[in-house]
């Protein structure tokens, strides 16, 4: 009888099975379609492709698309099939380097003549790969075997030259009998897997990313187990184009960038309105859960970061610059300053908690390269606040915010989101047992709260753990806004003390926190998830008044000056243009309500209003359109 | 007969005398009070003693005590009576130099044991000078001469060294037959004219400034010619170092200051409340006034530096640090990034004019020691904005910004104000022409407001002349805090355009402008000016409901939260303590209204309102309390 062996499934289930299953086997054995999806196994915690025969007992995963891993092999496995089609084309092209990335994949090719105008050819090329469902299989070669086989591809030769340093072989997978490729793997079984793919676009490259090196072609594409993704997939794509902050900011005069000050966004007059609609409402909610806010110096001493541990762990984001010989930054944190504050005055326990928030502008100097429209700034506000309470009022301060988050998110924005708790990273400050003590305090408040949430391992502040809230967008896409971090480090670190119920001097224990977080990031992610199309408590142009003609001019005018009165932002269209052609403009500019005004409407005192959203229209009077509009922007529709 | 002159005075008026006359003479030819009055004369504008002889025609003025060369002259004969006085008491004593400076004059002396326990003596020593009515005289000295007389003084033998070095004589100012300093002069005739002087502080100053030189005992004084003037001042002096910003800041919590951010100031939670009510009333009115606001950034290039001329012109108080391996400096005015919005889109005469509002935070780099709370910052925001327009535009948008002005401080804060137009200084750009148009433009525009204006020469901006706003607060003391600046320099040297009616570009003209001024400097003013009790829409704390008992507390209670939510900001007294010292207390926090709870007011749902500024006492509902407050927010009173 063969050898058997017992493997356990993630759900703690075993099955046995003959030695030499490979992982395909296996997800046949529990059923077709999940052979169908299997993409590569993990045994024991490590990938491994899923037509390698399996000789031990051990926990087995099958991996599936679903997961990260899944989606890199198989767009790894693609951007081989789509070399294979290359070599078939273009023999005379030399592959080098082919990952997956966050958007796909891409590879890059020495003389390569292509452009997107051969991409249909060479998907054509990759579909009948695909469709002759090759069989990948994976060797081991020697360097000599490699510098035969690839002797007209100098790049693979220096690759596997690096891989073999101490004589080991390299790995390559081969597909079919005609292609082979250095490679650490691991790959799909099956070319039929990859059933839908398209390549994007054509860039620049050069090997090894040097400029002194040769310029290569890179080839960029994305795949999908189902036509129906891609489908989705591209279209998704198209719409966050169409939504992408940096375009629709410009187009609705937003916000500016100048390349002389990189990084840091001008808000024109209708960003800044949003902007300081933004900073309303949160002070509005400030006032209703206790925070008192204060504006801070820019400018600091080093002798501030060094008390705080910024110069030491933070000091390469930090804008340095010599003042009265000494060496000053620009604040990239408010957290210091607001222990200052704290200091400024005794306190006692019947202080606590404090919570002292803060608008002041934040600079960090992010590399140039990754800087990014108002999502990746180097000046940036935020809606910034520090507690500081005892450790007994850590849990209930915990609640409160967490119920402050639900309130904006889900009330007010009606977002979804997620939670993740990130815990002590390389480089942090302070002792173990506190490090411990702050992450179980959020990982209770969490579990207390009903919260669901990941762990993120390593991810912390350096001062502190944090839980991240994840906030899905109108497309799905999901972005990081509101933290709340424990820290028990600086409060001790700067000397802050409360004189406790006993009469001695306690650390109080400091939450950082934010929940719009940057308010120039914030404001990128809302203009992309309205498409520009903000709600009317945080449109720059809630209405239009729009005339007919010269004779509707005098009501008109009148309108929109009681419109204003009345606290609504609205503006006058009384160019000698056709009434279409200013409906158009108006709705191109995503004004909320366009009021038309002609005889009838002028002799009425009337509008007839059309909605941005319903696209109804409807003859009201002032008084019920101004009505209609305040009761709509106070419950933040 | 004897020859006679004929001498011109200010109103044009001429008067015959005799060759020899002096100042004094002249003055008691016109009368006895202006001869009592008289300090020194002018003659042919130049200052000199009025008991000198006159040998020739000439335009004469009599300076008197209202002149600020009078009380210059005044203070430092102040100082020689003061110097004659030690050298009676302390005859080792050797006075070195005492000038006349703003706050009165001093005298320094080498070997001097004086303390403030002294100055009683001392004083009483200089009313006998005084009552003695000593004459002064001017003679002339060789060096020669100083040396013997002032044998002991290797001061005063140091100056008399170094003011003749051509071989000239110098100068001496005697008084009656015993001191003898050397001096410039002028001085007053005689010593009976110092009617009233009063020691102030003793302090200590190096010789010559230099800290290597030995410490010498500095003494400060004030003097004036009647008792009654002096009193008044003393009077001033106390309440203004009652009322000085920062003590109140500190005793109100309002603002702090720390080492690590010098010149930067903290709004404490109670001073963020008022600048935040300023940014709202200021914005109101820019909402009335159809200005912009924009949020700029902070850092910039050097290159936008050096196109709007402030790399040439104003460097040296700029923040200066290294970005990318580039030059970059902190902004210290935002002129240059309006001019970026502006050309950031195409604009059209029809566009103009176009008012850009900014509250961004600035940084200029002035000199460790002449900060001074919130009056001189290093960091600070203003209430700015520049308006873009034609040059037919200029005559209105002034009009319109000296409206505004006036609405802001007469009819909201009920000053009075003063308007200065200063003039091209040395250190300008741009041509002559331009200049003189541009100077012309504003003194135009004040004339045809009927709003009288005095000079200044040379203390323009360097890009263009402007109007400085002086306003006068409870002490009668002054406050440059607005100002309208005309520029038509920058638009042009950052070639902003926009295409007039002929089809053709133009260059804008620029107004900068702002009426606060600086936010932090006007909050020093306020709090000087109000010493601490704020008018209740910029008060930080506008009512305390106080409990008499805890029997009182369940309506106290209710009633604080019902007034937060009727946007009043209450606060609530109910400690364990007699309402006699709840009170005292809520009195020295400067709280507008103390609302009283007992049993009966508890019972009825009432307060005993009473308010801090006419002390009044009555018994309210809640809604009618709501509703004075509210109205008198309103009306700003």
């Amino acid at each position: 009888m063969a050898k058997r062996i017992t493997l356990t499934f993630p759900d703690g289930s075993k099955r046995e099975y003959d030695a030499g299953v490979n992982g395909l086997d296996v997800a046949k054995s529990i059923g077709a379609r999940l052979a169908q999806a299997c993409l590569a196994i993990k045994l024991n915690g490590n990938l491994m492709d899923a037509f390698l025969p399996l000789d031990s007992d051990g926990t087995i995963q099958i991996i599936t698309f679903d997961t990260p891993e899944g989606k890199e092999i198989f767009r790894h496995s693609t951007a081989h099939v789509f070399a294979y089609a290359i070599q078939e084309l273009y023999p005379d092209a030399k592959n080098t380097i082919g990952p997956a990335v966050e958007e796909g994949f891409y590879y890059d090719f020495d003389d390569l003549p292509a452009t997107p105008e051969d991409f249909e050819k060479i998907e054509a090329k990759m579909r009948e790969i695909v469709k002759r469902n090759e069989s990948v299989t994976r060797i081991e070669m020697t360097l000599a075997e490699v510098k035969k086989t690839f002797a007209k591809n100098k790049y693979k030769i220096e690759m596997a030259d690096e891989f073999s340093t101490k004589g080991e072989k390299v790995t390559a997978y081969k597909i079919g009998d005609n292609f082979i490729d250095v490679c650490r793997g691991p790959h799909v079984p099956m070319t039929g897997q990859i059933k839908a793919f398209k390549l994007t676009k054509v860039a620049g490259a050069y090997w090894r990313g040097d400029a002194k090196n040769k310029q290569l072609t890179r080839i960029y594409g994305i795949s999908f187990p189902e036509e129906k993704q891609l489908k989705q997939h591209l279209a998704l794509l198209e719409e966050a184009s169409k939504r992408d902050h940096r375009k629709l900011g410009k187009e609705l005069d937003l916000f500016m960038f100048h390349d002389w000050s990189p990084g840091s966004p001008f808000m024109l007059p209708k960003g800044t309105i949003i902007y300081n609609e933004l900073l309303s409402f949160i002070r509005a909610e400030y006032k209703k859960n206790g925070y008192d806010e204060v504006v801070t110096p820019q400018l600091f001493n080093k002798a501030l970061w060094e008390a705080s541990g910024h110069w030491q762990h933070y000091k390469e984001n930090m804008f340095l610059m010599n003042v009265d010989g000494e060496e000053f930054s620009l604040k990239p944190m408010n957290c210091p300053s607001h222990v200052l504050i704290f200091k400024n005055s005794t306190k006692s326990y019947r202080d606590l908690p404090l919570r002292i928030a803060d608008f002041c502008m934040l600079h960090r100097n992010e590399l140039r390269g990754v800087l990014g429209g108002m999502t990746r700034c180097r000046k940036f506000s935020q809606d910034d606040a520090h507690i500081f309470c005892t450790p007994e009022q850590i849990a209930m301060e915990i609640q409160r915010l967490l119920d402050f988050i639900k309130h904006v998110y889900v009330d007010v924005f009606k977002f979804e989101y997620e939670a993740k708790l990130s815990t002590k990273p390389a480089k942090a400050m302070g002792a173990d047992d506190l490090w411990q003590k702050a992450e179980k305090g959020l990982a209770d408040a969490l579990d207390k709260a009903g919260m669901k949430y990941v762990v993120k391992p390593g991810e912390g502040a350096f001062y502190g753990p944090k839980i991240d809230f994840d906030v899905k967008d109108a497309l799905g896409r999901m972005w990081q806004l509101a933290t709340i971090q424990l820290d028990f480090q600086m409060p001790l670190r700067m000397e802050a003390t409360y004189e406790g119920p006993d009469g001695t001097k306690h650390n109080p224990v400091m939450i950082h926190r934010a929940i719009l977080g940057s308010l120039e990031r914030f404001m990128g992610v809302m203009v992309e998830h309205y498409a520009g199309k903000f709600p009317l408590w945080l449109s720059p142009e809630q209405a239009k008044v729009v005339t007919i003609s010269e004779k509707s001019e005098e009501w008109a005018k009148e309108a929109v000056e009681l419109l204003k009165e009345a606290g609504i932002r609205a503006k006058l269209d009384n160019r000698n243009e056709t009434l279409n052609k200013k409906i158009r403009e108006a709705e191109l500019e995503k004004v909320n309500y366009i009021c038309v005004i002609g005889e009838k409407e002028s002799a009425d005192r009337t509008f007839n209003v059309r909605s941005r959203d319903d696209k109804s229209q409807k003859t009201m009077s002032l008084a019920d359109f101004v009505n209609k509009c305040k009761e709509e922007i106070r419950k933040k529709q």
